[in-house]
């Protein structure tokens, strides 16, 4: 019996006993966790010390990721507490009906009942994650990247001890400290004892899982987004969204990473946004066509037109009409975030029952797909799939449904 | 190229045309095709029996499965007539926030795409499921028993002909006609075109499937259903549900196919409800306690707890507590409906809460898990899993959703 199975095994058991909790006591038990984490600075820290030492050869943005610092833990515990602060979804009404016969039928929001997370390393991911599973009712199995495996160690240790003092199961929170490659294949099999695994990085992990996992799967995160400047966009506000959407912050998934552009507009607009990002340190890439317009660009190869750069990059098409702008993002997008920036009523309308993503935007940046921007509080991940949970995935999409009939000795005649 | 992949192709590229039609223009193709269903009876009936005469051998309950009549076949066009007077989940609203920062964000419901339907010798899925599918605005690719393929294809034939004189793209309707069954394993993997595969069988079908596939899968209709009489239970209303879960139509996922009883009511109970079901013709099973009240009772095996018998059989055990049958239940249900049959209120709500199933009942049979007796309309499948839709799956659960922000030049800033 492996590490994970027995641990997933352990989960599954204590899933029942969490199911049925009450909110106040879930809440208090995220309100220890977060006590925990600020009383445990010493220990946490001391092992991410050692996975920063272990990991000097890690990148600056990877390296950051991966620091955790007295600042940071309070951060996560912060988190902690605005999860505890959320409306508990699990036992919400969300349909009722009388039936003719009398049956009264209730459609309510109960927990999936394990959930699976595979992650990298990004040791906050260890308490975010936690918080919101358990919140909604489930218990969650934890597998992180296995450079922040001491600093997950730590973090869930320190977690378990709040949970052995709350009313909440303490076997309802596991994380797998085995870092063997194999444990990933392993756990995308193991319907026995897991309801969904919601893999949280890059392109090359969620391919992989939803390519081999038999346990139901949400995808998060891939977002090659496009933004499309029509030939009657404001075009102040076209540069500001595509600056805010590209360098704000590129390394996330709602970052901009293709520009289209009209031609009417492109002699005007081109050389302009191509000045404003180079000034921003941008490698702007550009189709043929956009060359013609500003020569400095780099050729743009039918590569960069499917690729998620995540960094400061990004690249420009001109096309010939709305049609086109399409057909392009239909092609290419992964169906996260995609964007418009027009004046016209009837093109912003088109635009928005047209293009199929999570998240259409007029006159908007892109950088605004995130729970907490939407109002629906914070997210495990932004589901570019579209089965059960399309967007920011928050604690009410940790949840699934039963119906409840109550009836007086009702029986079906036909 | 394969005629599934071309298939799936063609559906695929008609199903963006699809997805925006009107409600009114995919009711008045509805229409049309129950018209022109009515209008062929001579040329289905003549497929029909051909499959008919090439399936001699099929059990007397399969072969009126795939039997096709003139009344059943007017029963087929009636059918879609109920799903075009359904109201359309296209565009509807279902969340609506105005952010601070002013930007209109609505969850609006959208097609998921394209959904394969594997399902096995009833003609009659290959109308109801065209229908769902294209009025939900998704395009559909069915896949249906070789035995019925004669009958599948001529029905096709006329749905599509209608479909041509209508406004939606003949394309979204697809017939595959090889009876090859690798189809199935090509089909599940089938992820560049297809966005969902329901299964509809037997559970090997539906185990392959979820085994194999790549693409999502919403798992349908095994229904291992228990029925708990609890020692305060009304006897002649656990009867009635009893008989009425077992006996109406055995062949069916939500029949009762196992019976718990509270050991305090067995000696009483035991030998009335054996008395019924013989009857009825019901070979009726026990565990070796309930066999201590009735021992013409045949032994119940392990295995019995485990098999929906989809026959006249049924499993009777005597356990000794409301926590025993919630035991019992946890581990052998399918999750499809679960009943409990008593009169206190706190063992009632105790099963509500506890058992983990698409339906929980109280005092009222199981054989009410439908979409139609459950107010919903139409359903193309029962869902047994917890991802995406549980319980009854009709044209609300064929959407997904998407995000619709519209802003005035907002940026983030944080």
């Amino acid at each position: 019996m492996s590490e994970l199975y027995l641990k997933s095994k352990l989960a599954f058991e204590s899933a029942k006993k969490l199911a049925i909790k009450s909110s106040s006591e879930k809440c208090d038990a995220l309100k220890r966790m977060a006590d925990a984490l600020q009383n445990s600075h010493g220990a946490i820290l001391k092992a991410n010390k050692i996975d920063m030492e272990n990991n000097l050869e890690l990148s600056k943005a990877l390296k950051d990721r991966l620091l955790l610092t007295p600042e940071r833990i309070d951060k996560m515990a912060e988190g902690l507490r605005d999860v505890a602060s959320l409306e508990d979804p699990v036992g919400r009404e969300i349909y009722m009906t009388k039936r003719p016969n009398g049956l009264k039928i209730r459609k309510v929001q109960v927990p999936i009942g394990v959930i699976g997370i595979i992650y990298e390393a990004r040791p906050n991911v260890t308490a975010d994650a936690a918080a919101l599973c358990l919140m909604s009712g489930n218990a969650v199995v934890l597998r992180g990247g296995k450079e922040a495996n001491n600093s997950n160690i730590a973090i869930a240790r320190v977690l378990r001890s709040a949970l052995e003092e709350s009313n909440l199961p303490v076997e309802a929170l596991q994380v797998i400290e085995d870092t063997d490659r194999g444990i990933v294949a392993e756990m995308v099999k193991l319907r026995e004892f897991l309801d969904l695994i919601i893999p949280r990085g890059g392109a090359g992990l969620i391919r992989f899982v939803a390519d081999n996992a038999t346990v139901p799967v949400v995808e998060t995160g891939v977002g090659n987004c496009h933004v499309y400047i029509d030939k009657e966009a404001d075009l102040s506000m076209a540069k500001n969204i595509i600056i805010n959407g590209k360098c704000q912050r590129p390394g996330v998934c709602n970052a901009i990473e293709k520009v289209l552009i009209h031609e009417s507009i492109a002699n005007e607009f081109l050389p302009i946004i191509y000045k404003e990002l180079k000034e921003r340190g941008v490698l702007v890439k550009g189709c043929p066509y956009a060359r013609q317009f500003v020569s400095e660009l780099e050729m743009a190869e039918t590569v960069d037109w499917e690729t998620e750069y995540l960094d400061l990059v990004v690249a420009i098409r001109v096309i010939e009409s709305l049609d086109d702008a399409l057909m392009h993002i239909d092609r290419y997008s992964s169906k996260h975030s995609e964007a418009i920036v027009t004046s016209n009523y009837f093109t912003a309308k088109r635009f928005q029952e047209e293009v199929d993503a999570a998240a259409v935007y007029v006159n908007a940046s892109t950088r605004f797909t995130d729970g907490s921007e939407f109002g629906l509080g914070a997210e495990i991940g932004i589901s570019t799939q579209k089965m059960h949970a399309r967007g920011p995935m928050g604690i009410n999409e940790l949840t699934t449904v039963k119906y409840v009939i109550e009836g007086e000795g009702q029986v079906r005649c036909e």
